[in-house]
């Protein structure tokens, strides 16, 4: 293998840039030739494609987005689309992919590399932590400190009007954000999609006049099954049914997805990048490098898109506990 | 006079507890006695007050919210309230107040100085920064800084998927935050209560297909004429008619008041709560303690409430200039 | 078991006091009595014991430092000393111990069960991650972003200016902040204790006119081998011999103990502390709470001192990689 | 006027980037051609100037550093040094220069267009607030806000041991950084070179055993004429002679300069940037754009450098009364 590409596609991720670094300068390192795809699938298809150097990739670790920018490609979707993506790799002579997204990103690959049979390694970037085959995702830990920080904010100001606070966090499938920033941020309650909450257990806890109480914080995945976070507030709101309690929502939205990285995604996010190119010369094909237990670990594909993943239990038990 | 007291009342703005502070430790440094009232006109009618020291106030200068916590109160508003209000007073010897605030909370102290006589010096503790009488109030810097760090982050996902973001930022009657997260965050547009846009000049933008531009964000404070974030972003997306623009809106809410206070509001928090103090103790009777052209400057409370503060010209021509 | 205590010893780090509300909040779910010790074994000497509540611990989770203070006792290294907790403990009924710090507070620990046999466990709360038996410690995650903060702001300067700067973290004995800090801030050179550094090495990289480089970094724990930041920057100075080089050496120092605590070390300390309740109730006498691959793990004190814990082998490929 | 070009010098300052990005945009907006020059007058001398669009200077307006470099030049002290960089601007057609700098940088541009006589417009751009005819410098509430992040990080470790720490932040004639830093992180002392502190104060207000006290800060400004913070410590300590009481210094150093610029510097940079752009065209030709009172200001550089800025007299007076 002497030329590889990469490139990132789907929702963009904190550490992303990170992860391009990391598979620059590895490649160079071991003596390979790396390009740049911009725009995902999209820029594969139009050819929008570029030689990247060592210094290409300076200054950019500590930057949220993605340099190579990113596009959810209906195209790619089609036969012909994937057809003029082939031909564009083939015409410089590339032999290898690094893909780094989440599992939109892998299902492309997968059908990819089953057509024209291109070696390609994943790196696991998406802020959601719902893939299998890491402990972690690229871009998790950084919205998870960015919705902490925001709920430390409104905590600030619950905590002066004595004010109850509805705060709808990312995760359409999964709770791993609103878990941690959930126990983090010293929430009352956090609902998610993995398990069913009874409002009335919420009701009985808000109306439970605790004293010394500062605040009353429920923080609510956007995917739970009992809505978002403003028909869950509206429904609790009902059956507490008291007109001094002050309720309140807020959805922070796309702020989770930007701002720089931590350190935690920054590393991450190195040695996933440094570990496919690796993976790429040692032969893996359809695999995604993650860290799993402290080490990296290969997942073919179809592992990582189609099994679970599911939350620590000690987590869900921490939620019940602390919020006494 | 030997008795003061101090409160905070209506929303809760970060600089509130460093005002508290000075005006606690001014006082003693003075050689008063000093009371704190909790839960603003709705402590002061259920005789919430507590006496404070100087270590009470330790610890709390770099804190968001209050911990003489915030309130509004509807029973201040009838006669038979503020009688209540004034006989706790009256009971515990006070002789002079410090009232942190905005207009309604300058409001009640009004009504009530002309009541009761009761000598009232406010400090200007709101995010909104919509009082004449100073160039800044306490917790605007915050805000802004806060909003400018939402805008920070939506920027790295609006580079990196070419998209179109409308941020709402608070600001229901002066577009102060507006102006200034929108100069600071490099918007295209800023759209403002005092000014009227015309929303085909941010069609003619978007659809303005400027190479290399990196991305596009529209902030628009919440009580502009044209709608909220939402309703503007419709108007705009259906003028636009491009089924490939991606058009996002983000409600960046409640965190705007919350969180650890920037330096710039810790000063001026410190300066008007010790000048507050030092003006009861010169005679002022219903005055603010604002800094006007880096002067304390003392204004009578109708003032405060009926005078309009304009936005500063040339950041109105800068949002033009700096977008082209 | 009825009544047990808790108590936060040796250096502070950025979690603790998460890690001392899940302590007090478990155990009164699980119906226990709990204590707060004040200032380590030094308040177990002189008694400073106060009974906890849920709410004393409310608003705690978000705050650096730890509200049960710290201190280092040479007393309590004295039998006498020991002798006067011991008693102290009794008087107060008090019949297990969790003890949250690093190594010199589980020595104490281990001596004080062995003489007195009141079960004790501990949780690992250090920022230098230098504890056998748990993946991170209490407080890593946050000292290593705040030093990756501190770097991101240097790094705009020293590119500015092309400067090289020495950077110096913590880690006297260990190189974790120094390693994921450097990775995560893009640093050309990270100096460990654990690696002897061949200082040739960075005057060569130094000297290599590298076309596009945007700034030189390079972190050097303060335990590292060859000596501190201004020693090493000296000697790589003299060998680089070139006036035209602009040279800084900046010292971290104390901010990195504190902060708010990230998501990470939240929850860490959350779920550290939880353990160490049920850790007491299942009859662990003498062991530390931490988390290794993801699960609960109680470990002898005798281990957590007396074992080396590695870094990670893929870390220092890294760091080679990545500066090329 | 037809063509201009911008410049930074000096010790870059948060805020560059915003300023640099208002002049270029300012100059389309006015129909003007603009270039950069880069690495201040060094680059002039080198001829190393480029055409600037609006595009090159997209996505840096929240950036700390100065995309256009800076340098210290020895050459431009020379006559041929200034011939040469004159003959490079005349040979591009430049006839206006808006110079972003502090003193030396237009000590500088005075001396260049005296003999020159290119008009040159400044933007005053350090950390120091040292510079007269402009109530704030670009970068200064930056580094004030840094310095202040590390005090209140440094508050937690120093109230959970009770320890007195001396803190050193920038100012080597000013004490502007550490007057504001000091007073919005509460802190004990500030010392600055304006005013003569007696250190006996100093020892008198630490070994008054306060009760409930959390911390001891003391700010030093690293040009106070008692000596810098590890001088001054010592002395200090010296005269306490109390062996329970624990003495740390911290030196904040070169992370008060970088960083991204908060909303306060972002928008008196841009403010300041455009009215550069638009004081060349209305004839000014040796003046410094600051803003005073709100209002944009035009000094004669031999002002800005000559004369003297004192502190705000108010804020001293807080020093003495917040710290009781």
């Amino acid at each position: 293998m002497k030329k590889i590409a990469v490139f990132t596609s789907g929702g963009d991720s904190p550490g992303m840039n990170a992860c391009v670094r990391a598979v620059v300068r590895t490649a160079i390192f071991k003596g390979l030739e790396v390009y740049g795809i911009y725009r995902g699938y999209e820029g594969m298809i139009d050819g929008d494609i570029k030689r990247l150097q060592s210094h290409s990739v300076s200054n950019i670790v500590q930057r949220g987005g993605t340099v190579l920018k990113s596009a959810r490609s209906m195209e790619f979707k089609t036969p012909e689309g994937r057809k003029k993506a082939y031909d564009n790799l083939k015409a410089h002579g590339i032999e290898g992919l690094v893909a780094i997204g989440g599992d939109g990103t892998f299902t492309g690959a997968k059908i990819f590399f089953e057509e024209y049979g291109i070696p390609t390694i994943g790196c696991p970037g998406t802020i959601d932590n719902d893939l299998y085959g890491t402990d972690y995702t690229i871009g998790f830990d950084t919205a998870v400190n960015t919705a902490l920080e925001a709920i430390d904010k409104i905590r600030d100001t619950a905590a002066a009007h004595d004010r109850i606070f509805f705060i709808e966090v990312m995760g359409r499938d999964a709770g791993f954000i609103a878990v941690e920033s959930g126990i983090g941020g010293g929430a009352e309650f956090v609902m998610v999609p993995e398990t069913k909450t009874d409002l009335n257990d919420v009701v009985k806890s808000l109306k439970n006049n605790r004293k010394n109480r500062f605040s009353s914080i429920v923080v609510v995945a956007e995917g739970d099954e009992a809505g978002n976070a403003q028909t869950v507030m509206e429904i609790v709101k009902n059956k507490v049914n008291d007109p001094t309690k002050d309720f309140k929502v807020t959805t922070l939205g796309h702020i989770q997805r930007g701002g720089n990285p931590t350190a935690r995604d920054r590393v991450l996010a190195s040695r996933c990048g440094m570990s496919a190119v690796e993976g790429l010369l040692a032969g893996h094909q359809f695999h995604m490098a993650g860290v799993v237990n402290q080490q990296v670990v290969f997942t073919p594909f179809v592992d990582c898109i189609g099994m679970n993943k599911p939350l620590i239990a000690d987590h869900l038990k921490l939620m019940k506990i602390l919020s006494i």
